[in-house]
């Protein structure tokens, strides 16, 4: 693939070189542009072009894009999104457009997507087809082929296919590989699978992706609270889910929201306030810091040496509880950590915490014996081997309290507990310093 | 799907649960148990069952599980893993163990297998399958699936069929459901797609995962140097790529490596050692903010306030860092982000940091004034805007030279960041404040 950027000056150039370039790359170089220079790029499409390009961009481009179309235009490329992308699509616009975008699908489109939204967000209906070529046990491999091939062409996926009793009651699964393998007069009560997981459709969406990654299928089906099919959820959906909720995942553990927009596309002013609120509150919260310290600012002033380990010291603490908020959050987002886990993982990461302070407790007594004697290495060894088994106790329980009282675990992830650490590790280090140092 | 876990008492109470449970739950269990355990419930599955488990397992769960089986039946479970996770196993084990493992395979799949084996680790020649139906563009749709039927039961993917010409140079894809739609007498060639995208057997996965991602493809084919077809990537290995190369930046972001396995088949142990070497080298860094207070001792016994603040100024600094730092590597490794930008978003990060910095500069000069008098509040005023500012340089600037030299930006990501903003960060403080009150 070439990295050559598209030139932008010469726009009968641009448009010569735009139709030599896939849909792909195109897609890429507009999601790194600023916001007006995109819509003059996308303008420059062919048809075609455009409507490969559009279906390949992020909701949030795809938004400020239709902004500065022309109604016609905006109404064809909505008409050709699949029910569930176009769902996506809505959840970022304003409720007036959204009536009008709808006015304009055709009745099937739109009473399709009309469906879709009125599932609750994050669930397994927003992010599921409706549309799917749907079969029944007693056929025949060639009827099952033949209605494949009249109704094939307009659902998102034909390589699972559902099979349903008369009302529609899910019963089985036929993967379209067996069923081609599958002699004419064979019937798809022979293939179908009956041990096929299905989920409801008010089913936690980044659950469903988690289940199509273990089993490596390619879709699954998607009932409703009477078991009857409504949907399927297919793999690339699955695939953006947790790209989007490791997206978040990953942000909070770096004390951010998600931007859920790529990143040139996104304005200083978007960077900050994706930012602020975190910064804030953490900065709140190491208030702490100040009155822990404040109480001890006697000790402080006999001992001035005391104070030019406090970086030091709660950095370890933050960074052995940042390791172990870190592993929780991932552990749980991968449900390998459970509910009834707590006790048994904070116990694990207790002892883990315990055993690092140990190894930093034993390296750090000679060098600071001979900065600053014995009574200082004490000190220091000490508060290390405490803060580190505190830091990886705090930064276990905190994740797994959160679920329990149903915040997303990676909000109380490492930045988070490393301000909760800090506090309480000058408590700790000014706790042993005075019994130590006799003051 | 029942949360119940599986009872360990009794082996025929347990042989009887087991039977009544599908692949992917006794797969679950499996991973949450200690080794010991794993091995003797595996031993209880239906010859079946077993294999549908040990499928659905990870390469160290299945490198450890084979340890306790007799050699008949890990050779068995062996032959009938695809040759790429086959490979992925392999990696997990002693040479000399491979070795006799290779000779127990029947001589197509130990060839495959050492074709495989022969690619650099983590790249696309690792995860592809070298098991592909190949069309030719002059075949009918009838001819392509009739041999599709043929030699389908073996490849990994028949939705995504490559085309080749006589040489076995790939020309085109063809969907499998576009090829079931086509009328029989019509030929490849009319609905093959020739803009396909195909990448090199030796590059990265990542890469070729995020493409898989992008495109919305079921599979990608993978050619020679010479533009041979030599397999298939198919999307369930691009998630497994995905979800590994997330685990990897969200451990390095949290301070340690990824496990590489379930978190409770982890030790103790393995869990420590998997963070020592972070713990340990970011203290040994952290020895640098020591050395900054202790140029300044003569001004903290002076003014014995300052100390307080540091924790707060700190710890600031070090969430601002770990937010850019945390964005600039989630961007960089969605190729959002490229080589040439590192000028573009460092002034960026610079600008978000010095908005943020104001924004906490302004909001603590009441409070800190009210504590400590307008000269203190000046102080810590001026050392957050710098300190915010300086933060997001060296947040956004260091993932960026890192993967410049050739290192994981998330190596150098939110701790490493942090660590070197607190000695920097020290610095400022002082310098200001030996400004300010002319000490």
């Amino acid at each position: 693939m070439t990295e050559t950027p598209l030139p932008v000056n010469d726009l009968r150039e641009l448009r010569q070189d735009l139709s030599q370039r896939d849909a792909l790359k195109i897609a890429d170089e507009l999601a790194r542009r600023e916001p007006a220079n995109r819509a003059k790029v996308f303008r420059l499409l062919s048809k075609e072009q455009a409507l490969a390009v559009f279906l390949l961009l992020d909701a949030a481009h795809q938004e400020e894009l239709l902004g500065g179309l022309r109604d016609e235009q905006v109404r064809r490329l909505v008409e050709e999104l699949d029910p569930d992308d176009r769902a996506r699509l809505f959840d970022e616009m304003p409720a007036t457009v959204v009536r009008k975008l709808l006015a304009g699908l055709s009745p099937r489109e739109r009473h399709l997507t009309a469906m879709l939204l009125g599932y609750p967000e994050e669930s397994a209906g927003r992010i599921m087809s409706p549309k799917f070529v749907r079969l029944v046990p007693t056929m025949t491999a060639t009827e099952a082929l033949a209605r494949v091939r009249r109704r094939g062409e307009e659902a998102e996926t034909i390589y699972a296919l559902p099979v349903t009793d008369d009302e529609l009651r899910l019963v089985g699964i036929v993967e379209l590989r067996d069923l081609i393998l599958l002699e004419p007069e064979r019937t798809v009560a022979e293939i179908m699978r009956t041990d096929t997981h299905a989920v409801r459709v008010d089913e936690d969406q980044e659950k469903v992706a988690r289940l199509i990654q273990a089993l490596d299928v390619l879709a699954l089906p998607v009932v409703d609270s009477e078991g009857r099919l409504v949907g399927m959820v297919t793999v690339d959906d699955a695939m953006d889910v947790l790209r989007d909720e490791q997206e978040e995942d990953l942000a909070r553990t770096g004390a951010a929201e998600p931007l859920g927009r790529p990143y040139f596309s996104a304005s200083i002013f978007d960077l900050a306030r994706s930012r602020a609120l975190w910064l804030l509150m953490l900065s709140v919260a190491a208030i702490l810091t100040v009155n822990v310290l404040s109480a001890f600012e006697p000790v402080l002033e006999t001992v001035v040496t005391l104070a030019l380990f406090i970086p030091l010291l709660i950095g370890t603490g933050g960074n052995a509880g940042a390791q172990s908020a870190t592993t929780v959050v991932r552990s749980m987002a991968v449900n390998e950590i459970r509910a009834g886990d707590i006790l048994r993982v904070v116990l694990r990461e207790g002892r883990v915490g315990l055993l690092l302070g140990a190894m930093l407790g034993v390296l750090s007594l000679t060098p600071v014996w001979l900065f600053g004697g014995p009574e200082l290495a004490l000190v220091i060894s000490l508060t290390l081997v405490t803060v580190c088994t505190l830091a990886s106790l705090v930064g276990s329980l905190m994740p797994l309290l959160a679920r329990q009282v149903g915040v997303d675990p990676a909000v109380v992830s490492a930045p988070f507990v490393t301000t909760i650490v800090d506090a309480t590790g000058l408590l700790v280090y000014f706790l042993i310093a005075r019994a130590v140092l006799g003051i």
